[in-house]
């Protein structure tokens, strides 16, 4: 049977201080690696293994793979690093606080901004510093395809071409996949799999650090999907995303 | 110019303990990690940079290349591992202290073992947990391309396919390369560069976690090579590696 984890990164610096981060490149925090090594943990006790690895091209995720790969013995696993794993573009956001944008621009407006399904934030110009077209890894990229922000819908766009492209066909080819990624690009994933409504997404979080796993039938249809450890930590994970962009 | 450069992994635990390592998936020490954060250092301060990298499938160069990478706040870019870059099979000695053997069995004969071009060490049976056919980060290997043990002649005959398929077209490609990687696999690198002699071979020896840079001309003939930071410690790590076949 097909298997695919997801595991959203552990927590960031800008997590910590509830900033909009997106494509911004910013690290784990210490708790962050802790979380990436207990997903090891979990996953290595869980009997998982996996023949290839994905993930974005910040550093966040690639680092939480890296300590899951050493943690699981298996730093000798293929990875491949893609953009269309990426965090969703945050646009014009990127570095501003959640609960201050929530106490200037109110509650509804960040729940807009962050969960909206095809809302996007505002747009970066391309000669503002944060625009991806002036970062070296994102050379390859036409200029059709480097955001100046994106909504979760625009995520979906440019991350199932890689589903499609490179994870399906890999599945298909009796790969077992582990992704290191994002909260969004997870979302992407996870709406399209289960087919989740434009509406309904907005209520999924995606709890940082917990490894998400997949059991697909041949034709790579989700059989079923879970959580791996302990319910309660997970519900509570889940619920901190959810508040973030709280005012309070 | 086309510019490469090469890192051997930091202190392994092996190298602690004074062990014939060869193929076996030993860890980094803390110096070894501390090393590998040197040579990010130096790469950076030097104003190194890359677009690709290379190791092997051995835990401790990955690790390495990890450290390195993340030391220059490049853990975006796309890491390759192949067998090819492995350390030199040692055979049946793998897990053998070398100053015990030099003790046993006399400094000339582990010099032989270690230096001798062409001479192998005792081959290791396929029956032997060691034999890496049991390992499946080697399925994909033919029977023919398993080692059972190595001489410098025979790593030079596996990693030069590498050289040959996969690191020059990338440098002629204009690709800036980093390699993480090992003593003997670096050896067998720089006797095909500097077409140093079956001989002069033996008293080769590269230092841990010190950047080796070669600057090579358009049709990649090496134009100059030199390691990088203070050259006292380089030659003081070099005859550190140089002593460790005496009986001590």
């Amino acid at each position: 049977m097909p298997t695919l984890v997801l595991v959203r990164h552990g927590q960031s610096v800008w997590n910590l201080e509830n900033r909009f981060t997106g494509w911004t490149d910013v690290g784990l925090t210490p708790q962050g690696e802790a979380e990436a090594r207990a997903a090891a943990k979990l996953l290595a006790d869980g009997g998982y293994d996996f023949d290839a690895c994905l993930t974005s091209v910040l550093s966040r995720a690639v680092k939480t793979l890296d300590l899951v790969l050493e943690g699981m013995d298996r730093l000798w696993l293929p990875v491949t690093k893609n953009w269309r794993l990426n965090e969703r573009h945050y646009g014009a956001l990127q570095g501003l606080n959640k609960a201050e944008m929530a106490a200037q621009y109110g509650e509804e407006q960040v729940f807009v901004w962050r969960r909206s399904y095809d809302t996007p934030p505002p747009a970066l110009t391309v000669d503002d510093a944060r625009f991806p077209g002036r970062d070296r890894r994102y050379a390859a990229l036409a200029d059709a395809e480097l955001p100046r922000c994106e909504s979760l819908k625009d995520t979906v766009a440019r991350v199932l071409p890689f589903w499609h492209d490179v994870m399906a066909p890999a599945l298909s080819g009796g790969s077992r996949l582990l992704v290191a990624a994002h909260g969004n690009s997870i979302r992407a994933l996870v709406k399209y799999f289960d087919a989740v409504s434009d509406t309904a997404i907005s209520e999924v979080n995606i709890p940082t650090g917990v490894p998400l796993v997949y059991e697909l039938a041949d034709d790579l249809r989700p059989v079923r999907h879970y959580y791996l450890g302990d319910p309660e930590a997970v519900a509570k994970s889940m619920a901190a995303v959810a508040a973030q962009g709280k005012a309070g």
